[in-house]
């Protein structure tokens, strides 16, 4: 089951924090770690904090971009410490690891931690499902970037050995294919003049929070792209051939 | 209650790990850390690695001999994670945490950890009421130093806070609302000749079931409502309005 989690450090800036992310999934149980324009993983200071955890560190995948990182998984997770408008339904990590234990059961899902100083930004957090912060003291919430790697990988850990879990998750669409269906979306809310032009993203927050919590099985994902496409239909003419339908009594679709 | 908590490291070898254990103790909340013959816990690696948690390091008493860092506790619990005969009555760390809180309201408490290459030897042990252990992979229990500081910090913290935790996760819109807005939806749907109007329930299911996983905030009850009048708005004429508008080069919405 551990195999199903990717943990992606994106852009993290600190070779020896790489190093010790490697050995904290090691120690944990996990198996794969992925990098998204890292610092140097191969440098003494990665290697001599992986210490066990090197096979983790040399497998490594190395992508140029977050979206990348995560294309092949169902449910990306975004780690935050910070407050925000976008960030206020971040979930505990503890309650959101045993949440978690049992979608992977039919989801490949990716953990994502930003860099160590600006953690991620909403510009990645486009590309995450969900939220998981991990509560600490209120006057210093920003945990090491290798630590904060232990703490949700442990949280999984037990939430995985933890008997049996009851009921199947849902299997989820790729994520990839949810964020073009919200593209085409966003689209159509713009040529009905719902969404501004110049700014759709403020507004597609709020539907992408929603999604990242639900989830979005294929069949789903086939309505919503199917409203998008009507919306783009209706707002590009086909306004004239329903009205026809229409007055000639046929059934519609 | 977490300041009747000392965190004792015994012998540690590397100044960094010195740094990062402060820094994992304020992340917690925790107050005082105590050192045993440490290496140089004023270099420039272990403030470095200390951050925000520099009051902390520069705070830390130093100690001779374990005897004297833990002379004032009136339990102190050594950390392994090793198996051994003297060792086998080592509790995990959350079972310990939760019973360690409860004994705090009336006791001071030492938290032991040894030196990262050997960890606590049976001489140590022997000052130890109490052995605690972290679970991970069987092949690979060896944590960083101060990354088993982070695990036991978090615990203690978690279980010293349960209770007070309540009320993180969103505060949903009231069904009624929520039920409206689809009925709205749906309506909307039906005139852009997306659902049948005969039977428009069997589509709506589906997006009732996903509405039904997430929840819906108030905030996104909003967006819903507003893409539905939108809908509706569009389909009823809107639509020579918006191309009027944007023929006129106003900024829409």
């Amino acid at each position: 089951m551990r195999d199903r989690f990717s943990f992606v450090l994106f852009r993290p800036k600190e070779a020896g924090n790489v190093g010790a992310a490697a050995r904290a999934l090691k120690n944990m149980g996990f198996t794969e770690l992925r990098l998204v324009a890292p610092c140097s993983r191969t440098s003494s200071e990665a290697v001599a904090m992986a210490v066990h955890g090197r096979d983790l560190l040399e497998r490594a995948q190395v992508f140029d971009t977050l979206g990348a990182a995560v294309a092949d998984c169902a449910l990306s997770v975004g780690t935050t410490c910070r407050k925000g408008p976008y960030r206020s339904h971040a979930k505990l990590a503890r309650a959101a690891a045993s949440e978690l234990i049992s979608e992977s059961a039919s989801n490949r899902i990716a953990i994502v931690f930003g860099p160590e100083d600006t953690g991620l930004t909403n510009d990645e957090l486009k590309l995450c499902h969900r939220l998981l912060t991990i509560p600490g003291a209120p006057d210093y919430r920003s945990l090491n970037l290798a630590q904060a790697v232990m703490i949700v990988a442990y949280e999984l850990m037990l939430a995985a050995t933890v008997g049996e879990r009851a009921g199947e998750a849902p299997q989820y669409a790729p994520a990839t294919e949810v964020d073009a269906m919200l593209n085409r979306m966003a689209e159509a809310l713009v040529a009905i003049g719902f969404l501004p032009e110049d700014n759709p993203d403020h507004v597609m927050f709020a539907i992408r929070a929603m999604l990242g919590r639900s989830g979005v099985t294929e069949r789903e994902l086939d309505v919503l792209s199917g409203i998008a496409s009507q919306i783009r239909w209706f707002a590009e003419g086909g306004r004239e051939v329903l009205d026809a339908k229409r007055l000639a009594g046929k059934k519609l679709r």
